[in-house]
């Protein structure tokens, strides 16, 4: 059965039990769910209902309560929790591991936060703490501390006694080996152990060409060292290659998203953080600064217009067409644009090939600029029997459409060059120039022919 | 050292190698590389250095080049292998899994990869002939066929001497186990092998409820699947339940960014296969229809000027001020757009809650309406010295972001009830609407209010 199915019919039965006081049944039904699962179940129910379902679920089953808590994403989750007194948040927050803690309370109002650390077991609110220590979207930040490691002196046959013993620690998928003082010297795996004699000892079959993230590392570049050598897990390790925690693959898929979710918003200038339910106060706050830098270059352009208002008060036909120079310039400026913003992206565009992106950019632009220049002077020649605004109009477009491309490769490039996110602010840039541009040459263009337009 | 600059490093090193022509030392230092970075180094040199260095790096070691010409990606993969003979091309291609293999196959000219399949040896070009039958982007199609697999009724102790013998098996994560038909019944860990005692049966300790992946599902979903449950490979199995690949984590990602993409780019009308490296003349192909489609309507939007020719050419300020409104409600338009689209990608969306989201997006649009609309009139009754002409610029503002909000959500939102990829069509359509809205509202207004405005 599809998931999204089996999903489907869960919450169907949530609501009709919920709805009917089904509450030992709900509450039975609830606890056979998947995290992920109820997860989804609680952002598809009305406020009102998740929370009591949320409430019936925590005072039973705690940690699957907080697991899916932690699988809505820290903000929904905290959400959720705020409403909560800090006494019950602490206890249900000890029963997740503490980077996941970590994320939901760094979540929650300044004042229930810190009520919720000083209410933890020190040693839980500890690590807690340890880790919001560590600046967002970097790699200490998102590790798990708890970190199997084996001690390089043992022989293979303790390390499996070791791993036997110690049953609570999960998704062992990589052995780190460190020295006396904790130092990160090595890796093997389970299976690399059941190939070989049980008195060898662990020096002697560790890979020590591991790779491995320092603290402070960013979580992109820690999801591409990840992705790029096909690992499963990262050691972290601090300034002195202490091993101080590790990062699975599945939080690497989570900044993955985060990171696309990230480009393609700042692309249409919205903010990397906003959802689809996030509140309407706060989207209106991230989105009208981006809105009010638009309005001021749109008077900017607008500005241009002035400049050829003689013009236009003899041929208002100008009025009429001059928007479909400007607006096409943008159009495929932002193809050029997300083209080269993403190739910066996933690494596949430098400095050092960035001069046969120009050129290939600059042929699509002369190419589209004459195909769409030619069909727009014939629609406008036959719609308005004048052949040379018709040919204005399409050598205004064939300009505005390679300075399209030519400032749709540069000023992302640049703005990397510079170290600002070329995301961030390449779609301003660029479609106030193609809008100024396209004005000036088209209206500049049939202010020197005018003779022929009247 | 950080990965970037290790991998300047080599390619420095590779590039002075190669001038002086030390092909010893060369193929020394490139057989010290990760695949990963050898598919860096590979992208970032010269088109005539790159296939120099893979040849030679092929004839040394087939198994690594061919590592390295995966990482690079399907597209590029085959280009670089293109201009060698078949022959050659089919005995490197048995060098790496079939799913690779298949993967690079497919972007070979058709007359070429069929060449190439005929010339591998049987067992392999079969594996490959029968993932290519799968269609493109489904869970049949970038499965490794490759599975491990135990049957349900070994003892835990005869599992682990299955695993001792067969070396060759890489990754092994889940332990599927099957019963004598090959049907999927259940799923253990290595781990879980070494916590009971050698006599257990494997039905005992396997866990029966887990998660696979139909062939023919889509690969979005499969992704969606590894990603929610935390997974890090998925089983394949047939219409009858009958094991017949794996999908590990790493694909996955890479399943994930290629998506990512997609959404990014057919925000922007570019085609999702499209890459900053493809020739101009692909480029161009595959972006002009979305740019002819925008012309069409961007000729709809300037019609909608043309029945006010009047009234422009009394008031020629209107000229130049109506493309603020009309880009103002655009951009406003990409942002809900662009969140809507998100969020429907990201599954946090549905219709169920697209009243909320609507509600939401109409009131962020009044707010920014009311702000923008303000600040505009007060710019244009500043510039212009006519406060009616600023109030007229002011409500057609609000009116049109608005519209921006309302069609922002409900476009995308129908158009995924209608099973189209909203992020392909909307764009188009919101710009559409937010042009002819904005001059409509805007000259409209200044019509009826004409006579305050002379």
């Amino acid at each position: 059965m599809a998931a999204q199915r089996r999903i489907d019919l869960a919450l169907d039965s949530v609501r009709r039990l919920q709805r009917i006081g089904a509450t030992a049944n709900l509450l039975n039904l609830l606890q056979k769910q998947h995290p992920a699962d109820l997860a989804q179940i609680f952002s598809e129910l009305p406020d009102r209902d998740r929370e009591a379902t949320f409430s019936l679920l925590a005072e039973r089953n705690g940690r699957l309560a907080m697991e899916a808590v932690s699988e809505l994403g820290p903000e929904a989750g905290a959400g959720l929790l705020a409403t909560r007194p800090a006494e019950e948040i602490a206890k249900l927050a000890q029963e997740i591991p503490s980077d996941d803690a970590a994320a939901l309370i760094d979540y929650l109002p300044d004042e229930l936060s810190a009520a919720v650390l000083d209410l933890m077991r020190p040693k839980q609110s500890g690590e807690v703490e340890n880790l919001l220590e560590y600046d967002e979207q970097t790699a200490g930040r998102i590790m798990n501390p708890h970190v199997f490691a084996l001690n390089e002196d043992l022989t293979v046959g303790e390390a499996i006694t070791e791993l036997q013993t110690n049953r609570e620690v999960e998704m062992v998928f990589y052995l780190y080996v460190v020295d006396e003082r904790t130092h990160l010297v090595g890796v093997t795996s389970l299976r690399r152990l059941l190939l070989v004699s049980p008195e060898t000892p662990l020096k002697r079959i560790m890979a020590t060409d591991l790779i491995s993230a320092r603290v402070d590392m960013d979580q992109e570049e820690v999801a591409r060292q990840v992705a790029s050598y096909n690992l499963l897990a990262i050691p972290v390790v601090d300034e002195e290659n202490k091993l101080v925690g590790v990062i699975t693959v599945d939080d690497v898929i989570d900044v993955i998203k985060e990171e696309a979710t990230e480009d393609i918003y700042r692309l249409a200038g919205v903010a990397g953080d906003e959802r689809a339910f996030t509140p309407a106060g706060e989207s209106l706050r991230k989105r009208l600064p981006w809105l009010g830098i638009n309005l001021a270059t749109a008077f900017m352009a607008a500005s241009v217009v002035a400049l050829f208002e003689g013009t236009i008060q003899q041929i208002t036909a100008l009025a009429v067409f001059m928007p479909i120079v400007a607006g096409m310039g943008g159009n495929a400026a932002t193809q050029t644009l997300t083209v080269i913003v993403r190739g910066i992206a996933l690494g596949e565009l430098t400095w050092s090939n960035s001069r046969k992106a120009l050129i290939k950019e600059a042929a699509v632009g002369v190419g589209n600029g004459i195909v769409l220049g030619i069909a727009a002077a014939i629609v406008v020649w036959a719609a308005r029997g004048n052949p040379v605004l018709g040919l204005v109009l399409g050598a205004a477009m064939l300009i505005n459409l390679i300075v399209a491309a030519t400032a749709g490769t540069l000023v992302p490039l640049g703005l990397r060059a510079a170290n600002i996110d070329p995301a961030l602010a390449s779609s301003v840039f660029i479609t106030t120039l193609t809008d100024v541009f396209g004005f000036f040459s088209f209206l500049g263009l049939a202010t020197v022919f005018i003779r022929f337009l009247a």
